[in-house]
């Protein structure tokens, strides 16, 4: 008996695009995005795996990319569960900012150590910032939890008890899980699962809207380590563009 | 203290734009249907409500009119919860017959008892019908409860059930509750809402596309009798083209 886990980073949003800093700022997919969702729908049901419930964020590029996989694999009617504790991390101060000239402004250290350092996260935002979550309704209930900036390891902080509460007792009652879901949330995950190190998790990038498959044994480690894509060509090649990102 | 209350019929679907008898057919919303839901959302938005929950059937039309619409109000994050008991009347063998040829093979006294009768419905549907759901995984644990046809008493008995278990407590929490569903369906409540008899319901119809707001009192009584279209002009004209499908 093994356990079935579907992980999907949203598709290509407005502020990739633009290679903007994002993190909770809550941006649109773009047409090529939406795309990439109908696409990873696709490869799901072609794979022959059938959700039974999917958990997304409370971010509309998650969500939607949800709604598009999951019609497109014909599961779009299964039970919906949102949390922000799936968001992607919240990126501090840099949220709006341009990554290319972040790098130039603070230097390839400085802004590899915001992208990738595992504990030191960016300056905290300001409340009153365009870019600031402190007003938005829908985190109205956190309270002191509400982040104003965090790093990886803030992200597993906060995710990991959704992960024990939420998402555990749906695979261990059998259920095919599709998580869709953002690239530091999802790196949370992958770093749990195949107990990758402090220092290892820097250099792993999810790819948008490709399928990662995940089967796990009873003690819920992967069966094979760091999953499977369902199109393995095509999730290298992407995964080499993140890491890529602001050159 | 009133409850509020917003009804949505799915939008223009393909088999609305073909005028074939529908049912459980899960059929996809048209280009026109999709622009339908996003234009809901906006009048939603504009209005000042705030769905807090969405209620859908656990078809596709009204699971992607429920998407575009929250996505365009910004309510895209709020909690979802489905039920086949919001699933349109299922048509038993008229599922994916042509309305007008319904009509001519019939005649208008057969045509209109199956298309408004409140306790007529049309034959059943047999298992091995293409346009049969017995094989359906999503209704694989309704057992017995598998409609093969459905007159508007059948809709009522299977629909309110989950009125009263699952929209009335979000109502009388205090959440701006949107279900987001079917013609019948949708008629099936506003009945019971309205306290329609079971002879003056057949000429009641509600239009694709617009949001229907109910405030209701502490009883759960409408403070406005027939609830208030926010596009009443709109609505108007829509509702006298579903009067007239099949002419």
């Amino acid at each position: 008996m093994t356990y079935t886990l579907v992980l999907l980073r949203h598709g290509e949003s407005e502020w990739n695009a633009k290679n903007l800093f994002t993190g909770w700022v809550d941006v649109a997919l773009t047409e090529k995005g939406r795309a990439e969702a109908v696409r990873g729908g696709e490869l799901i049901r072609d794979a022959g795996l059938a959700p039974d419930v999917v958990h997304t964020s409370l971010q509309r590029r998650a969500i939607n990319t949800a709604c598009l996989a999951l019609d497109a694999a014909d599961r779009h009617w299964i039970p919906v569960k949102r949390s922000w504790r799936l968001n992607e991390r919240h990126y501090g101060a840099l949220q709006g900012k341009d990554k290319k000239q972040t790098l130039e402004e603070y230097g390839e250290e400085q802004f590899m150590l915001w992208r990738r350092s595992f504990d030191t996260p960016p300056p905290p935002i300001e409340d009153g910032d365009e870019f600031s979550q402190a007003d938005d309704v829908r985190y109205a209930d956190l309270g002191d939890e509400l982040p104003r900036t965090e790093c990886l390891k803030d992200v597993i902080a906060r995710f990991l008890p959704y992960w024990e509460a939420e998402i555990v007792p749906d695979l261990t009652s059998g259920r095919t899980v599709l998580v869709a879901a953002h690239g530091n949330s999802l790196r949370a995950l992958v770093k749990h699962l195949d107990g990758i190190s402090d220092d290892d998790i820097a250099a792993l990038n999810i790819p948008t809207g490709m399928p990662l498959v995940y089967r796990l044994d009873d003690d819920l480690r992967p069966t094979v380590a760091g999953g499977e894509y369902l199109d393995p060509a095509a999730a290298e090649a992407a995964a080499a563009a993140v890491a890529n990102q602001g050159r």
